[in-house]
Formats: structure tokens, C-alpha cells, sequence
């Protein structure tokens, strides 16, 4: 059975990377996608781990020759996502979580068969700025940016298969984990694996 | 937020009553659906628990009333899911199991909305003959019988939403209760509870 593509999007604040990075810990056969970036490298991320930082004649490049799924301009910043990267993945039988702003995961809606869309939204926007601002990341005007676009993101939830509240983030990460656990049950993709199995009883 | 009708079917032996209890006590808000039968109640069972015992003449007052969701004929004797017991259910907000063979869960595909389809499968046809064997409730005769029949059923598997290949219970049962988990988080199902909340963002 090949891996499955997981696209999931959130406005700041809502704790997507967190539950990310503990899907990926909790799954031996989950990575989380790498971006290529055109942002500066902030202090403590790793290239190749948090994003692949590229300058941007190398991302024009790319964009060029065709190679990603789906690239992006946020907040003048560039983001992209390798279809190639996916798609070795994807054949190895690895399953890959992509964190990609709604705008990305639209085009990769039109682009991708068989994805799954999952949008963690805050349990309040109260909370997603107290979130912001705990993390001590931001300035006050660039939250205040954010927090006037997430509400504008949380619009496009419904066009999501799944939305899972992160107002407890072991509960959120139950319904996560849960929904990565029944997609690889959904009966088209395993009926390929039973076909040798039954030995043809299943078409 | 209503609750969610989950339809489980699976040929003789697959462990599919062994995994619709376990859900009904893990999970505070799901019930057994009580079907109707006219076959014989066999010891150790309980009316109204294990199912409604009725005589022909109920039944079948029943059926010329519409008061079934399905019903069919299995093995000579009738059995039925009450539509109006079903949607009291719903209503209230619990969610509601509902273990239906192939031929009846087509039945209520056709007739109601939004319901979620679960099949069951044995690991082989070899382990479920060892399972009918196992729990020694069948003649040799009645169990080659099933058997037969399960081959058939199985050939219906790709029809359902997910596949839950019981070979381990522990396993089978974190992947039925995933699906049951994911299913409360499917954008459709939460979108009109998350209306109230954030304030009409989401249409």
C-alpha cells in the first residue's frame, strides 16, 4: 500500500506544528513534508529539518521547471512543496504530513488524488493570540496581522474533510491520531492490499 | 451536534460482535442498535438487549407499516432495525452501532444519509471457520454453510467506507475506534456545531 498524503492547514495560534510533531513520534511510518522557503532562518531551526531555505533565484527556479505541488507567497515570503520529495515518499509506503497555509492546500486540492485535508482550528481566536503571544515569537502588530487573517483562513474550514478543535491538546491529538488511523482503513486503499490476500475474492 | 449511525457488517467469524460491544463501553455516547428478529432465542440471551424477539404476525405488521429501516431474511428467519428507535437515538445525540449483514446494509445505504459503513474482515477464511468452531454455537454443517456464504459477503467489502482486518482484536479494535473517533471530526458533522461558536465565521 502506498503512503497517504496528509494536508494539514490552521490559522496561527491553533498548535498545527505541535500536533505535527507528535503525530510524526507516534507513527514509525509518518514524516512531516519539508518546506523550501525563501525566509531567513530563525535561530534554533535546522535546514533540511524545519524547511529547506532556499535564495529566491533557487526557488524561481524551481517554480520554473515545474517541481512544486503547490508555492506560495505569505506575508512576501515564498513557500513551496517538492512534488518530488512527495511523491518518493508517498511510493515508499511512507506517509507524509504536509503543513501548507489554505491557500497552498487549495492548489493542492485541484492537483492531488486522495489526500487527506485536515484543519486544526484554535477553540477560540482569544486563544489563538494568547497562544501567539505565549510563544514570544511575534511583535504585537505582526499577531494582530495574523490573528486579522486567521479569521479570514477559518472561513475555508468547512472546505477541510476533517476539522479537529485543539482546545486540549491531548484530546485534539486523539482525534488527530485517530483520523491518520482510519484513513488507512478506508476501503479504497486497502482493497488493494486484500486483493492477493483473499486471492481475488475481493475486485 | 446528532449523533452518527455506524453500519458493521462482516461474514461468520470475523469478530465483528466481539468489536461492536467494545465499542459500546469505550465509548459513553454509542449504543448497540436492538434489532427484531423471529428466529428462536437462544439461551443466555436477553430480550430487548441482545434483540427484540416478535412472532411473524409482529414482524410482519411491522414491514406493512414501514417501520423498518431494513429488514431481511437470513438463514429462514427475519430480522429488522427499527427506524423510528434509530432516529430517537440520533436525535438525542448518541451515536448508534448498528451490525447489519451485506444484503440490509445496502438496504439502508439507498436509504439514509449520512451514514457510516464499517465491513469486517477475518484474517482468512481458515480463521473465521477456526473462530465459528471456537465458540462452538454451530454444527459442522451450519458452520460450512456460513463459510460458503462468507466468501460471497466479502466480495461486498469494497462497497463500505473502511475495512477493518480483525487479525489481532487490540489492533482491529484501535482501528475501529479510530474510525469512530475521525468520524465526529468530519468537517460536514462539525461545521454546524462550530456556527454558534465562532460567531457565524463559519457559513
Amino acid at each position: 500500500m502506498s503512503g497517504i498524503a496528509y494536508i494539514v492547514s490552521a490559522p496561527s495560534g491553533a498548535g498545527k506544528t505541535t500536533l505535527c510533531k507528535m503525530a510524526a513520534k507516534e507513527f514509525p511510518d509518518i514524516r512531516n513534508s519539508v518546506s523550501y522557503t525563501t525566509r531567513k532562518q530563525r535561530p534554533g531551526e535546522v535546514n533540511g529539518v524545519d524547511y529547506w531555505f532556499v535564495d529566491d533565484a533557487v526557488f524561481d527556479g524551481m517554480v520554473s521547471r515545474g517541481e512544486f505541488l503547490e508555492y506560495a507567497d505569505v506575508y512576501g515570503k515564498k513557500y513551496g512543496t517538492s512534488k518530488k520529495d512527495l511523491d518518493a515518499m508517498l511510493e515508499k509506503g511512507m506517509s507524509v504530513i504536509l503543513e501548507i497555509d489554505v491557500q497552498g492546500a487549495a492548489n493542492v486540492r485541484k492537483r492531488m488524488e486522495g489526500g487527506v485535508f485536515i484543519f486544526i482550528l484554535p477553540p477560540s481566536l482569544k486563544a489563538a493570540e494568547d497562544r501567539l503571544t505565549g510563544r514570544g515569537k511575534d511583535t504585537p502588530g505582526e499577531i494582530k496581522r495574523r490573528l486579522g487573517i486567521a479569521a479570514e483562513e477559518i472561513r475555508k474550514a468547512p472546505e477541510y474533510d476533517y476539522i479537529v478543535v485543539n482546545d486540549d491538546l491531548d484530546k485534539a491529538f486523539e482525534t488527530f491520531s485517530s483520523i491518520i488511523r482510519a484513513e488507512k482503513a478506508r476501503s479504497a486503499r486497502v482493497k488493494g492490499a486484500l486483493k492477493g490476500f483473499f486471492g481475488g475474492l475481493i475486485g
